[in-house]
């Protein structure tokens, strides 16, 4: 069985909302086995909803339109559907005698317009609403399944949920089951040149791959019509055959971020860090304190975007920026040595670059940076040219000297 | 003419992305007088993806697709697009070597699957990538233009934009002029409750009120039929009763960010500034270097998320942070003088709060966050609670900061 999505309102289609039912009742639907092909949003236009829920009802069996069920002029979502559909609206009066107990409990007399709210196409379900005026509807119509439900999160969220169980869970025959990975040191195009055989026979496993500057995440999504163990058994295949192939570029398997990654793993060795930044500006810094709690390990920074900011307060000396200059191996040596000692936390990273669009000469191009990490048993400072411009090359950078951090925190300190 | 937009990528149907490209292209189509219809975000799957093309561009006159150009297995735009228009897939051997030399360029030999991106649909014009692998195309066929763009925002417009400018608006009839404001201090709500009755009554401007942590947007887009000139005079009527009534909440009137905005107007005064931070964690720092120039005014800053960096690298006494605590006016203000004397800047911005979700009390909620500006002939200090969850709390933060300088650049220091 597949899915189609679709919200109603001209606000989203130019504002930057991130629309949480479609992907609340995509996860939701997915539980059950059923996955949402494509979603759609649609302006307030009676003759593009009509368009766009029709030919839905054509492609899916199961169709979800959200929004457009309130009560004023540009609330046209009844009335698309019953011109999808070619059926009637009906009045319905017992609704109104609903919405009027509800607008008194709220000591309000019911607005002339909230009448239009008692129309029902012909056949279908009606859906309560437990906390608003607007009522679903679910409407049975030969291959498709069509369900017209509030805009409101909360109101959708209760009524889908009741549907879902009622209605949709009953219809279908998938189990699910999902990996995740998280890797870093590889680009998109080389995950997928190791890892295209091992996925590419299993039509029963979805298989996504998705690019961030300097982290790349593959997604698997198993379904079976037997069991869950059959869908666990074949997704499990899979992913302990890329996890094997792609062992040195892992992360984590679990659905966080690379930040999150570096301060449970800090947490769990006990072990501190503090960071001297150059190109990163602060950066670094800052997606480490995204994380909740991250202060029980992350003792502090310097963001040094001078050459006296780096030798007074980081005492990078003179002479090293003289002779190597301040993007080099030395100074990104000095910089972690300095916020180490200043902080006293246990490891330190370190990073100086340039990060554009100005400042690159031919010798020391836009984009190379100099990472370094230190600790009592550890000096390791590797060298790079990223790509991208400023802000790209940022985000590598900082997720490159997370990697530096992960490699040590693997690879080194356990052996203490 | 209308105007549908197509996402692809299964990843947007089950995570929360927020998909500012279709945001992007709805807004620069409107200025050129094309409202978009409909959005539409497909999965990875090429039935689904010929499926809609097809359907849209029997619908709309110009179609933009974005994503799925990439070199992997499941990037099936390409495909899906000739699929549709029932046209051939041709290779191109001048986009191979395009690649090849983009590749070699990052000393890195080009992956062999990268030369999927070579296929290009029979009587397409191949739109260059400036700054990317993945080239674009753009079809006109008969009834309806496609686009198909890349998924990277800064490629996509980049192409876009050149596209809109060569190929789309010429086709359109409309004049559009635009204004713009970005307000500080001042609510969504509060916002459209001061200029509501100022743009409600014209019809022919479409006034957008974007609200982010911080940062009021209003976006007044004018058109008219008739000339330029008309659009002008009716926008610029509104927007300077807006510009009135709203002046002291005043960042910009250009589109750009409030760290733009800050380095700006600092180099202008030839002032340089340092920061000092607590619950931003390097975030102050992070915004003011995503600006390209910032070192010629941002000399550093200290990150202090831990009592010992803030004594031991800032300066601040023992005995203010005994008895007024880390999260408190006197600690803020010590944090400011601290960075100011280490960095020798101008002037200096220190911040320190209660992020959440732990750590707040009573006496402190979440929320609080205490920031204090420090200069030779000024010590201005404020405090706020902010609402919102963590990364919120210190976005809120960062632009109140922002707005504290800006106050200081505006009023004190020009008078110097």
């Amino acid at each position: 069985m597949r899915a189609i999505f679709i919200a109603v309102g001209s606000e989203m289609l130019d504002k930057e909302r991130v629309d949480t039912n479609s992907i609340y009742v995509a996860r939701r639907l997915m539980e059950v086995g059923i996955l949402t092909d494509m979603k759609m949003v649609v302006g307030d236009d009676i003759e593009n909803l009509t368009w766009a829920i029709k030919n839905a009802c054509k492609r899916a069996q199961i169709v979800i339109v959200t929004g457009g069920l309130g009560p004023t002029e540009d609330d046209i979502t009844r009335e698309a559907a019953a011109n999808a559909l070619k059926r009637e609206l009906l009045f319905k009066e017992e609704i109104v005698e609903d919405i009027t107990i509800r607008f008194r409990q709220r000591n309000i007399k019911m607005p002339e317009i909230n009448t239009r709210q008692a129309f029902v196409i012909d056949g279908a379900e009606v859906l309560p609403n437990a906390v608003g005026t607007a009522p679903g509807q679910y409407i049975d119509a030969e291959t498709c399944k069509l369900l017209l439900l509030p805009g409101p999160s909360r109101e959708m969220k209760l009524m889908f949920d009741k549907v879902l169980t009622d209605k949709i869970a009953p219809l279908c025959n998938f189990f699910i089951y999902k990996r995740c990975f998280k890797f870093a040191g590889i680009t998109e195009s080389e995950t997928d040149a190791e890892i295209a055989d091992i996925y590419a026979k299993h039509r029963n496993i979805r298989t996504t791959i998705l690019a961030t500057p300097g982290v790349i995440e593959v997604h698997l999504v198993g379904r079976s019509r037997k069991s869950e163990e059959e869908a666990r058994i074949e997704t499990d295949g899979v992913a302990e055959k890329i996890k094997t192939k792609m062992a040195e570029y892992l992360i984590t398997e679990e659905d966080i971020s690379f930040e999150e990654f570096i301060v449970a793993a800090l947490k769990h060795l006990k072990l501190t860090v503090s960071v001297a930044e150059s190109c990163t500006g602060g950066g670094l810094a800052n997606r480490l304190t995204h994380v909740p709690g991250s202060s029980d390990v992350f003792l502090g920074g310097v963001v040094a975007y001078s050459d006296e900011v780096k030798k007074n307060i980081l005492g990078v000396k003179e002479e090293t920026l003289k002779k190597h200059g301040a993007v080099s191996k030395e100074t990104a040596k000095e910089m972690a040595f300095g916020i180490r000692k200043l902080t006293g936390s246990d490891i330190s990273a370190a990073v100086t670059g340039i990060a554009g669009p100005g400042g690159g000469t031919k010798g020391k191009p836009v984009g190379l940076v100099f990472m370094h990490l230190s600790a009592a048993d550890a000096e390791v400072g590797i060298h790079k040219v990223f790509p991208g411009e400023r802000r790209v090359v940022k985000v590598r950078t900082i997720n490159e000297s997370f990697n530096l951090i992960k490699k040590y925190l693997g690879e080194i300190a356990p052996k203490k």
